[in-house]
């Protein structure tokens, strides 16, 4: 799920999770309204970028105290995957950095094992060696699971390779709902030298440019035309996050 | 500046600018001595990731008062980046959410006109359409201006095409310090059929692999082996973030 800063991702999340209540409308989780209904509410966990732990608790009891409420939180791949991010299970919330208030919700999130797993902003903070651990592990997870993860987030192009489905949220509205794989056919980039490459964007709908010395690249919304190509050029496809800001810029 | 969480990044920014001391060395600017020295620290400016600002002052007084510290810093241009962040500068910095914090900051950092411009996590919190904008912003201003701008970011691919030079640092100390264009020498991607890469890789040092379908990337650290490669195989350059990964994981 991406949207720009202010569209209503997490709103949406927190009326998924029956946090705050919509002024129409209804969620359903698997045909049931989650409106103070506590078997819904168990197939789902969300992991919010805000803190609803208490902040002097350790992150042990938080893990206990998670199990109580979601019974199949897998307690031994928890403590494994807190191994592997080098988290202390002895750390109280309030002692975390940003990226480590990151970690052990994730954790939680990949060992809750609820049908629906929604993370607003996993990644905020990671360092690059943790976020590439933290795809990885949700991919290995996914494959083994038939849970649905839902992800929110503003890396749109490090998680590109990850996802199957792309909801985009622009006010409030979404604007795209459709596999990677059909959002992806909505543009292509055309890279080679400048002068061709100016010839051939001359009646196209260019959204971006990038040059380096007397090469081009150019960002081009719409379906990469039929025929045969003008000789030194390369279509290549179109980035997400460009995509993404193009169709979400004002 | 690259480096994981913890390596030291901020610690040494924090050094360089006066805000703390080295047990030893010291830090010279154009041959100065920082230490204790305003004429020295008036060609620096350091954007934190932490706020010194009170958290009830209005940006606009911020900004009149960076002006008194920092003669050149351009108000006009600060207001006109304003604008276009949509930022207003009637807020207080408390009231500002994390993406904004970030952008009131980084308009200080690109309307400051000091010789040395550090900006630790510039875009923590930004949405991908305000981080592409701050980086077209940066381009420009660095080609209009002889100023040095030095980026600490977690967002390595991204910058990737942004920056000239690379140091990064590991565990306190520094273990690259090259041009971008050196640094990415070090290592090269390989793609094609998997029975193909498979019998390629064979006797290189492998630190990724990405599949999809019938189809593999390998990255390798190395030089790209001189002679002709064998047919259906193609070799790109390393993505940034890969690599850096494989040279600050333990």
């Amino acid at each position: 799920m991406l949207g720009r800063n202010g569209a209503g991702k997490t709103t949406l999340l927190n009326i998924i999770t029956n946090r705050i209540f919509p002024d129409t409308g209804e969620v359903l989780i698997d045909g049931i309204p989650v409106k103070e209904n506590d078997d819904a509410l168990k197939k789902v966990y969300m992991m919010s970028e805000n803190n609803f732990y208490p902040a002097g608790m350790k992150i042990k009891e938080i893990y206990r105290w998670t199990k109580e409420f979601y019974p199949d939180f897998d307690t031994e791949y928890a403590n494994k995957l807190a191994d592997m991010f080098e988290l202390s299970l002895n750390k109280t919330v309030k002692s975390l950095s940003t990226g480590y208030n990151s970690i052990f919700k994730i954790i939680i999130a990949l060992s809750v094992n609820t049908p629906y797993v929604f993370l607003d902003e996993p990644v905020l903070g990671l360092d690059a060696n943790h976020r590439d651990m933290f795809y990885r592990l949700l991919l290995e997870k996914y494959s083994e699971s038939p849970s649905t993860y839902v992800l929110s987030t503003h890396l749109i192009e490090e998680v590109s390779n990850v996802i199957e489905h792309i909801i985009i949220l622009k006010k409030g509205k979404i604007i795209k709902d459709e596999s990677r794989e059909d959002l992806m056919s909505y543009g292509y980039a055309v890279s080679g030298k400048v002068s061709l490459v100016d010839e051939f964007i001359i009646d196209k709908n260019v959204i971006g440019i990038d040059s380096i010395g007397g090469l081009k690249s150019a960002y081009i919304m719409g379906q990469v035309p039929k025929g045969n190509l003008p000789e030194g050029l390369e279509i290549s496809k179109m980035d997400l996050q460009k995509l993404f800001i193009k169709l979400t810029d004002n």
